[in-house]
């Protein structure tokens, strides 16, 4: 079975989220990572987390299908290791504080200099350049300083962060895609060249119409709860037992097919509700007449008949109901990755399926160092007796 | 200029946000993408959203970078002409649900058949196959069933939808991705692939440690407000002047350096708040320490104090203060988009920065049908006769 990035070798320098997820997507298709860590606790992650056993869950996330190579680049022979590898291979990813792959010797010039094919991959905070380059950044920051903060949460409720790390799941993915557009272009120019993708900028990247609505208009969007912005009725309503649904009714096929399942014909008759933009404009009044049907029945009886009539609802579904999903469980979507210490552990599988070469946990978690000796030897024609010393040296 | 996906050749035959988000991607890095719509309307985004002018603010979000074709799929010479672009085509990328292009006799074998190196991209809301398979489907559908809504929200509030359609764009990103791995696939078998990339598995790909946690302990991930899942003091806190702070100094180096500020030398005597597990596990009375002496100062005075000794800090940002953040400013990522009707608008640009082969704004969004005359002339030869005949028959 060929893989979609076979024979693309990927220098992973990087750490705790966005680039670790970075480098797991090229691993999922095929491309040879080594994850390059210091030797004293390589990766912070590993030390991070829900911990059981001596390495831990949140590490397992986004290090399948990764080979782990002990690397000290405050040595010079670290350095000079770091060099080879670079040499030989066609990506690096790294997320470090940007001017420290510089300070380390490892700037674009240097690894341009050392392979011009290369692509240099540098996940940040908010950029390689600018006032803001050197501030510290994590997914949270880069949530509340890039808007989307301030649009989540009730209307008249406090800025709320996304219960998950979306910006560093998606920064990550943003610089995935931007390696294979770079390795894309190489094809044709011969060169490497550098991907530059910072957290805020992909916070940014998410806020819909905001920017323009504000430049054009001077409206500042502000939150709505669970309630859509462009279409009614699109909200969460709690039912007779206590629970809730989320409807998305909007769209006039659907909005007919609920009118029916409630059996309010005179709904009919009420030009407020005649056309999607009659709906937006009278939402609360909208919203107002689902909820009271809504609080009349059951969580079970209105998904059943509204998923019959397929007007597009959905519970809240908590990890465990996820995982239950008959639909999930069709599709093979919680998958399972051996690790040497935790053994079995189940994850959430790689959202994107490829028919021809398809994604699969070909590696499983790597422990720290443990394909030291054996990137050193296959990459670098070292013998048992040089990896001695570097090991003696405290090299590796 | 050369740009990176320069040569390929994009079907567009997706509506709404994820498909046209994705092939946007495309187009940014220079792939030639052929919107192609039905003659009456256009994509139904065209009506959709806050309305300023014949085409709308949510259409131009999505639609930069392409060619717009009208042509009638009910219509047979409408299919004729599909099957002959598919023919010359690279990628065709659609969002209808699961059936409809089997139904139009464009499913994977006939689209193979016409063309074995095409990729197909294929974005739906739960997959092409299984139980849920033809649901419909919108992004808070999927937040909703894929868990993020119950993650997102305080402790003891109700699960919050996030204010931004993350899971639309998340999935027309990786589909974006797929294609990448797939052309690059290509190179070495000649041969395309489907790339099935749904709603659903794309939220749950965001579930971080839940699905573990889960199946190895029992523990049902819960919401936790703005408080970090796994580290303390993490959490959004008041201001003197009634504002809030986003503070993440959860790390020894920035936990100290927040002290220091504090002045509060008496912290470092507790035991309590000696390492990042010991404030993990006191979170509760860290916050409470915190948000005491964040409550004593306005929110300026904490904020350059803070990032002045690098503690990750951040304001919850309105669009407005967004614009103006002196780093996007510098970084340039409000672009502006030229439109036929709606004139200049503003919005933020691509957050993936590629260096030799720079993202950049070629092609102003299409009118419905703008190219259509250009793209039949150039692509399958078309005189000016023929392109009149076809609208007279309402093919195109």
């Amino acid at each position: 079975m060929t893989r979609a990035l076979e024979g693309i070798t990927v220098l992973d320098l990087s750490r705790y989220v966005a680039g670790p997820y970075c480098t797991q997507m090229l691993g999922d298709f095929g491309a040879d990572v080594i994850k390059i860590e210091k030797p004293d606790g390589g990766d912070p992650m590993r030390g991070d987390g829900a911990a059981t056993g001596d390495d831990k869950l949140y590490m397992l996330m986004y290090n399948r299908n990764k080979r782990s190579l002990t690397l000290n680049l405050r040595h010079e022979s670290g350095r000079e290791i770091l060099a080879s590898l670079i040499q030989g291979a066609d990506v690096l990813v790294e997320n470090f504080r940007p001017g420290t792959m510089e300070a380390m010797g490892f700037g674009w010039e240097a690894i341009s200099a050392l392979n011009p094919a290369m692509v240099m991959a540098r996940i940040s905070g908010f950029g390689q350049d600018g006032p803001w380059a050197k501030r510290p950044a994590f997914d949270a920051i880069a949530q509340a300083e890039g808007g989307l903060m301030h649009l989540t949460g009730s209307e008249n409720g406090e800025a709320t962060m996304m219960g998950a790390i979306m910006i560093d799941y998606s920064t990550g993915t943003n610089a995935a895609l931007g390696v294979l557009a770079a390795l894309h272009a190489r094809e044709r120019t011969g060169r490497g060249q550098v991907v530059d993708v910072p957290l805020l900028d992909t916070a940014m990247s998410f806020l819909m119409t905001a920017v323009a609505e504000y430049q054009r208009d001077s409206v500042v969007m502000g939150r709505m709860g669970n309630r859509d912005r462009y279409s009614a009725p699109t909200n969460t309503y709690p039912t007779r037992d206590g629970k809730r649904l989320h409807l998305m009714a909007a769209g006039q096929k659907h909005f007919e097919a609920l009118v029916e399942i409630m059996g309010e014909g005179k709904i009919h008759d009420n030009p407020a509700f005649a056309s999607p933009a009659d709906r937006l404009e009278n939402a609360d009044l909208v919203d107002e007449t689902v909820a009271g049907w809504f609080a009349r029945h059951d969580q079970d009886w209105l998904y059943e008949r509204l998923v019959a009539a397929e007007v597009p609802c959905a519970r809240l579904a908590t990890v465990a109901e996820v995982v239950e999903n008959p639909q999930v469980k069709h599709r093979g979507q919680i998958i399972e990755v051996e690790h040497p210490n935790l053994g079995t552990v189940s994850l959430q599988g790689n959202p994107i399926r490829l028919t021809d070469t398809p994604v699969e946990t070909h590696r499983a978690v790597p422990t720290l160092g443990q394909h030291t000796d054996e990137i050193l030897a296959e990459l670098l024609d070292f013998d048992a007796d040089a990896i001695a010393e570097l090991r003696r040296d405290g090299v590796i």
